[in-house]
């Protein structure tokens, strides 16, 4: 026997039992006579203690264990003297009468501590010894529970976990697939599922009604900083029901997991369509743990001679309550900010409300004071606030005041971490037209339905389409989405046809599908959750590396073990390919 | 609100309620004025009625139904005059007063019944169709269980559930990996992972203490039936452990999951040596839910002039137990059997033990009656039994009388598919042979730790060297194994050695697996199940392929979406491959 306790649960009442342990060595201290060592494990840190008196010679062999050494000790559990009550097992400590060496440790390139010296990089690449540590370790249980919590949420509602396949067809539609070469269908292969969709409505036309899974997804995109190549999904879909059936239910799992995993009580779930997501925030999923609305100026602030106002789309802007008092160098940073590449507008217009009830803009020489006061007005703003305007094009203007929103949200301290403010966004567009390829694409996937009443528009004004289909927002961050789908064949062709896909290829990709709505497929719809984004909202940290147990770096390598690497000669050519040197 | 009710909850107790339910038309059947529907969805059939003289126009409608038509009626629930009470809502029917279609369907390529006459190609094609099917249904229901019921057993007992990546470094030990081209590091590749066996490692390393993973592995092989490409598996590592600690841990979970998926207790899990199972019962993974264990008879057969026996290196046999009246006709049936190529013997031997105490053999002019009767009773052997003996090397004589044993074991019955007889095969070997290629493989993997006490013939008698490893078998069929790892760089070297696998090789493929033993691994091990096959021993049926949902076929391909397939040149373009035409 390794152990007969781990290094979690010894205290008091075990006092004079004789117990081995097996762990690490966190630290050692040498107090004169004394050695003092706390020894760890997953579930916590017991004291050991040497007595250089009564065992000189295990004494010198306590002091000359290094740190992380894995060792084994017999002794016993001793009443401590000088007690640690932060700690379940600070009332004892173990007086040891052997130790053994179980295996030894090389320095760690970092220390394994909460403030840990190592960077990101020398942690990736030494991730396992990353993984000792507290943050990181609490994390990835983290993760545990929640997978179970919610699996047995959704079992207890009769939700079955269908294990959906890895290997499946590729599809040019959506984001780039990762493919797999097949040896035995040379010169074919096989794609990775960007999400299980068809599967789980295939699993609906078989009748099971309420499916779950919690499922790894992939998609070959390139990386932006916090995306990765493989993520996990809770992937959900239900029969017979319509968008509030699916929201309701949905609410119920996500205020049980903030009950049980944060002792949160979530109360409501408010509803916004993405219009007015857009409209009021600039954003199509709001951070709603503060105000600061859009408020439209068209009428007030157009043709007042001010070109920049006069020449745009939209003319809007936000107040800053109580920031009249900003200095020209806050103003500036503000101007610079959104001026940055990642915001893209032109500049700002401010208008301050003093203290004094008089209004100070950059723009005094269009407006008379009492337009401004007009403005104000419309800001419902008073004393002391400061409004900021953004004019251009609808889109981008909205896009970058909602920016500029979230950035003045964190300067006057109103988005609270320890807040938690769930959005419905509803009512997306089915469609949305990219310049670039000159064409339609599905806004959330082709298989979304239309609202039965924009459905006549698809083909007269595709753009004004909207869809059932549903945002989850918690804080600004997009944790979930769904739709209800598209389950008769005339409907799903006429969805492909709007999105420019022909019926040769429909027929290759989808007809499956196709061919399975028409064996009487119930009506039906799901949503789908970012696990590992769940995860990072729960934990109260921005990165979602950090609750996964092997990410990969911005290049979608693993530098630990050196991956993705170059295969043998022979492997190719089982796989039929031969390799073209990159240009 | 597409329904009040499903179709498996309506009873006595809801009579004269107003509801609404959703579901598929599984039959109809017209008497006289009365039109009778059965209404199916996954949770049970609800009996729909119409009434011609009430209302003639609803009948009509109700009529042209097809089956599998969704449906939505509204109606109220009755008692019925002519009850069912074979099923929970068969005592009530629905008076319908409203039929909407929500969906037709075409009829079906086979019937969705419990005896289809779909053939398994077509039932592959349509699988949706199949998986409405209540076998099927069942058996995806029944795997769901099972993995909510291990997941929660395992938590209990401080598992923590830990993804591992699926883009995965390829390395060349082991079956052959699938492959993933990376677009970002052209010309390099990832492997999808044929069991997350470092990383559990490594996780273990980090100070995780108890991992599982109920996760999806990947294998590209030759497909055998019954065997498919992407498997899953109940991925289980402990550090600080003995053999001893994961066989005790492990029984309790198959006892728990018995117990409570099918009310079986079991009550003990007998544990045998390879070497054992091999001497007396020909195979790895022994039935043990009969006896008729080997006799050796290389003492008793040999030098009596007959070369088959002469000139072997074992002369082996079992005797089945009142078989002594089989006619030539039985017994050239026999011959027949272990003739095959799956099987691989040359022949086989008899003696009879006939009810009168006479004894007949097929080599009776070899053998005095006094010679037969002494292998009789080294036999055990009663009048009426009837001995079958093979001879010719060892191994291949031990595995086609294992073969002819299975075989017997079934024409007596004596394999009863009601009973579950556990077994633990340990002390494997650590290293076979193989001819083709002339060098040693791991039996289980490279990362088995040798017996202590063998590891000095690592180098000096390989083939003697026993592993700590273990495989659990139920009734013949091995589902799972596993084994204590090695934790030492030394020693995991030393493995390498003996493989025959070059320095340099270590260090790429592995490198970072040996670095991690250096900063302070742990003494661990672990076990994996093959999760389908353990839903097939609990679902009672052979193939593993009726558990997964969307199976692929002999040939790795699914029938039904048609992958694998071609791809884009683009796509290959991006990916820097280029295809060579299969010769």
């Amino acid at each position: 026997m390794l152990r007969t306790n781990t290094c979690g649960e010894l205290n008091i009442s075990n006092c004079n039992q004789n117990v081995i342990l097996s762990g690490w060595v966190q630290r050692s201290r040498d107090l004169g006579g004394m050695t003092f060592i706390d020894l760890r494990d997953r579930y916590g840190i017991t004291q050991l203690v040497f007595n250089m008196e009564t065992n000189s010679e295990l004494c010198e062999k306590a002091r000359k264990l290094g740190r992380e050494y894995v060792i084994q000790v017999k002794g016993t559990v001793a009443e401590r003297s000088n007690k640690n009550l932060k700690i379940p097992t600070g009332e004892v400590e173990i007086i040891v009468n052997e130790i053994n060496i179980l295996n030894a440790s090389k320095t760690p390139p970092f220390t394994i501590e909460d403030n840990t010296d190592g960077g990101d990089e020398l942690r990736l690449k030494y991730r396992y010894l990353d993984l000792r540590r507290n943050q990181v370790k609490q994390n990835m249980v983290l993760r545990h529970n929640l997978s179970i919590l919610i699996r047995n949420y959704l079992n207890d509602l009769s939700f079955v976990e269908i294990e959906t396949p890895y290997l499946i067809k590729s599809t040019p539609e959506g984001a780039r697939d990762f493919v797999v070469p097949s040896r035995m269908n040379p010169n074919e292969f096989y794609a990775l599922p960007q999400s299980p969709q068809t599967y789980k409505q295939l699993l609906m036309i078989s009748g099971f009604d309420r499916y779950f899974q919690i499922v790894r997804c992939f998609r070959d995109e390139d990386l932006r900083a916090d995306r990765q190549p493989e993520f996990t999904q809770i992937d959900c879909e239900m029969s017979f029901v319509e968008q509030e059936d699916i929201l309701n239910l949905f609410e119920g799992l996500m205020t049980f997991l903030f009950k049980e995993a944060k002792g949160v009580e979530i109360k409501e779930f408010p509803r916004m369509t993405w219009a007015d997501a857009m409209k009021y925030y600039g954003s199509d999923k709001p951070d709603i743990r503060f105000g600061m609305k859009f408020v439209e100026l068209n009428d007030l602030a157009q043709n007042k001679g001010f070109s920049v106002f006069d020449d745009a789309e939209l003319v809007i802007g936000i107040c800053a309550e109580g920031c009249a008092q900003y200095t020209r160098k806050q103003i500036d940073e503000l101007v610079d900010f959104v001026k940055r590449p990642q915001v893209g507008a032109n500049g700002l217009v401010y208008i301050k409300y003093n203290d004094d009830g008089t209004l100070k803009s950059s723009v005094d020489k269009f407006f008379t004071p009492e337009q401004l006061l007009e403005i104000a007005k419309k800001f419902g703003a008073k004393e002391g606030d400061l409004m900021l305007i953004m004019a251009g094009k609808e889109e981008k203007t909205q896009n970058s005041l909602g920016v500029l929103r979230l950035e003045m949200g964190n300067r006057l301290g109103l988005r609270d971490s320890n807040k938690y403010s769930p959005l419905w966004v509803v009512d997306f567009p089915l469609l949305e037209w990219d310049e670039e390829t000159n064409r339609f694409y599905a806004k959330h996937h082709p298989f979304t339905a239309p609202k039965p009443e924009d459905y006549p528009k698809l083909f007269t004004s595709p753009k004004d389409v909207r869809a059932n289909a549903y945002d989850l927002v918690i804080n600004g961050v997009e944790i979930g989405g769904g739709s209800i789908r598209i389950y008769d064949k005339e409907m799903q062709n006429d969805m492909f046809k709007v999105l420019g896909i022909s019926k040769e290829t429909v027929n290759s990709q989808f007809g499956y599908l196709l061919n399975a709505f028409e064996y009487g497929a119930p009506p039906h719809g799901g949503i789908a959750f970012g696990f590992d984004r769940l995860c990072s909202i729960f934990g109260g940290v921005e990165s979602i590396r950090d609750f996964i147990a092997f990410p990969k770096n911005n290049n979608g390598r693993d530098t630990m073990s050196d991956a993705p690497s170059l295969i043998a000669q022979d492997q190719l050519d089982e796989l039929c390919l031969s390799l073209i040197p990159k240009q």
